[in-house]
């Protein structure tokens, strides 16, 4: 992965901070994982309201952290089709857990109670259920 | 808990990213989960050199949310001991996810690989074991 400064520290928690250590980053993460975006145009419509500065740096960094990977679309040559890499899709457990924990810690979670049942009991099978959708768009 | 600002969405992810999507954050739930810190003094002296402005409005914002909490210290009544609650504990799946991608993704982890195939395969062992030591401290 190339680096352009210097880490702040080895920390395994620290390597991920440096990464998608941010408001947003996981937002795009989530967007190509669970919501079957794939543009730039897709990202910038989600209820968060995202900039377009920010979202365009965003989709650098983790392209830069070869976490996402981009390609021409083939519909339309003017603008890209984005999609995880295996290190993106790697991130499926930890997406997963930060689910768990707001659906158990917001009283306002929209996630359905059988989800959060599901990836509690059944983590591996949800974590296979996604990565193979993933692999089908 | 308390919320002074106007949510930005109610998708899970967005939840987390919005009490801990920053740099910092997580450097101080890492300190008190796993290293044993408790006080200003010694998450200030992490290696990653959180600025003192910095670790007091992370400080303040995690104990909002309530996640972590403070009380006085009993050896020294002018500064306090902080420690994690239970929705702070809650996050040890999380971290122990964060620890095992960038234990797989970075070449340079510090991380044992005895640690990371434990976390891989003995994962509520592992969660109980660090719950174990909390409650102890």
């Amino acid at each position: 992965m190339p680096r352009v400064k210097k880490r702040r520290s080895d920390c395994p928690i620290n390597f991920a901070l440096e990464i998608f250590g941010d408001k947003w980053s996981l937002l795009v993460i989530r967007d190509l994982m669970f919501m079957g975006k794939t543009t730039y145009g897709e990202f910038l419509k989600g209820p968060e309201g995202i900039a377009t500065n920010i979202l365009a740096n965003r989709l650098e960094k983790l392209e830069t952290a070869e976490l996402i990977v981009k390609a021409p679309d083939p519909d339309n040559g003017t603008r890209f089709v984005y999609s995880l890499t295996e290190r993106g899709k790697d991130l499926i457990p930890v997406m997963l857990e930060i689910v768990s924990w707001s659906g158990k810690h917001d009283p306002k979670t929209p996630t359905p109670k059988a989800m959060l049942k599901q990836i509690a009991t059944n983590r591996q099978a949800v974590i296979s259920e996604i990565r193979k959708k993933l692999i089908s768009t």
